[in-house]
């Protein structure tokens, strides 16, 4: 087994006694740090820079290196699953990913293929490698995929939305449609995570981004027992569910095979302890807040410490940290998680 | 006291015994008719149309002829507000509402005006006196403004965003900044509703459109206590209170003094009547659910009805509609509320 000098990460997320309160940012490899821009700028694009082993590996280690964070998550994308399946995205300076062919019929997901990560996926796992060997066990490594809805919406809308209405169509107009793409990428995702399993990753994330698009009866149908089969298959590490905007949805995540849950700013803290009793938490500071001043900033970490408490909790924000974020910001939210949950009971006296 | 052929929308609201279920649209003055389009054309600009009183008032009857929905709402844009407190905007085609100055200092907020309806908004005014002659008492009409906070968001945005967070840091970073704006925009607010209704209006309702933008703590602060205010000054008529994505806010916005409460999509009904056991509640269909076939929308519709029973209740989309709908689907989904809601008797043996 490997020995970790800093494993705070994983005591908390298995329920653990933890001395202070890990914490690390939901994009906190990219573009707030200079030192990242100076590296996607040698590789060219986004695309080449995630599909370029050492230099993903070395954007993957920076946020350790400035900002003092407790893990690291290596640099990727979520669309590298539909990539790996057959159906190859573009990323587009100002609009984001966009997909070429899009996926609208049986036909069109018979001709996708379950991925098959040491071929399809490579470039990730060589990463996760490098990226171990450079940590040399500092901190853990995360690992991380889409949940199957999430993807299941770029594939069939091919762009981002706001909406997402051409996908939540499909839902609506074909069940059979929805279900049978929904599998292929969950058979996807589980053997993408235990690669990156395999590859080195301590722990995996699943990002269900666009959960707060459905209503309840829809996420029941279609996007939680995609979750749940990924819960139920991947056992050799912790695994974080993190689905942004299903508030309605936190009792049923909290009954999952998973260790962590993930909140957004959106969920209060005291009431999603009890919806998810069971479960360590992650989140949830408003990405926002770091556009305050340093004191404020202070303030907003220790009410969301007083509130979550010390133990079974990760601390980090609610969404990614926004691009336009000061680095020396997201330093002071990342040292106040560490002192004011060093020595909770000198912060008992305010609130 | 003006006599309605039809007052089903009144009773629901005021929480009377109704034979059947009201039901209107939010967005159903627009772009989904054909017949809308063309006055639009003819209008020259959206600005030009919403400024044109008898034009206003032509597609604000539109709906209640060509739909059969049972309240028109009066055709305009939340955004009339900052316009006529010194604000003007701009609506690019594609880009949606522009502020070509925007409110970011105490000394821009003194160079606004609290709006005074009858000299900065008498086309509104106007053109809910044209309705109402026009409309003659076949179905109540509804006059609105946005919720202080997201009219905030805009003034000090300057336009629309996915994360407002240039609004956001201003509450973060400046509080007294932030209430002196909001409480300025609640005071044209109160004005200007209490003016609609003096013109007309059986009703209003207030639009909180990105309420789902802020936490619960952020909400309680910068929100509420000014809807609160609106609330407490309306007394006239029945009043509504829709905050999209303020699902943490049901209780609170519960206990607040006005009639109806409309609910979005990602609220489960049955809990918001359990947070909400004193108001009416209006929602929540899935405006995507009219992409459906024409009897998948019939098995959307009887369920919703189902789980909100037919009292105490006004069907409505859970959002504005689509643009792109087709508008025989929203006529089957207008037909199915008052088909299955008249004789509920016989839908009880599904779902």
């Amino acid at each position: 087994m490997e020995l970790l000098q800093n494993d705070l990460l994983l005591r908390a997320a298995r329920g653990e006694k933890t001395e202070r309160v890990p914490v690390w940012m939901m994009r906190q490899a990219g573009r707030i740090l200079a030192e990242y821009r100076a590296v996607r700028e040698k590789a060219g694009s986004f695309i080449q820079l995630a599909t370029n082993p050492e230099l993903a590996a070395e954007v993957t280690i920076q946020p350790v290196d400035l900002l003092g964070v407790d893990a690291a998550i290596i640099f990727s994308d979520i669309l590298v699953v539909p990539e790996a399946m057959g159906l190859p995205y573009e990323m587009e300076e100002k609009r984001g990913p966009v997909f070429p062919n899009v996926v609208r019929t049986i036909a069109d997901i018979d001709r996708l293929r379950i991925a098959e990560p040491e071929r399809d996926l490579k470039y990730v796992l060589d990463a996760i490698k490098i990226v171990k060997r450079e940590l040399n066990g500092r901190v853990p490594l995360i690992g991380f995929a889409g949940a199957p809805f999430t993807i299941f919406c770029y594939m069939v809308e091919g762009r981002g939305s706001k909406t997402f209405s051409i996908a939540k169509k499909a839902l609506y107009a074909d069940a059979e449609f929805s279900h049978t793409l929904l599998q292929k990428i969950t058979d996807s995702t589980i053997a993408y995570l235990k690669a990156q399993i395999a590859a080195g990753a301590n722990l995996v994330q699943l990002f269900d981004s666009w959960a707060g698009i459905l209503s309840p009866a829809q996420y029941r149908e279609y996007s939680l027992p995609y979750i749940k089969q990924i819960c139920d298959a991947i056992f050799e590490v912790p695994l974080t569910v993190f689905a942004k905007g299903a508030f309605f949805a936190r009792q049923e995540i909290g009954q999952l095979n998973c260790s962590v849950v993930g909140l957004d700013w959106n969920m209060d803290p005291a009431e999603s302890r009890l919806l998810i009793p069971d479960k360590t938490l992650q989140g949830n500071l408003d990405p926002c807040v770091l556009y305050a001043s340093f004191s404020q900033i202070k303030v907003e970490v220790r009410k969301m410490i007083e509130t979550f408490g010390t133990q079974h909790y990760i601390a980090n924000l609610g969404h990614g940290v926004y691009p336009d974020t000061n680095p020396d910001k997201v330093r002071c939210f990342i040292e106040s998680v560490k002192e004011y949950s060093e020595s909770p009971a000198q912060t008992s006296s305010i609130g």
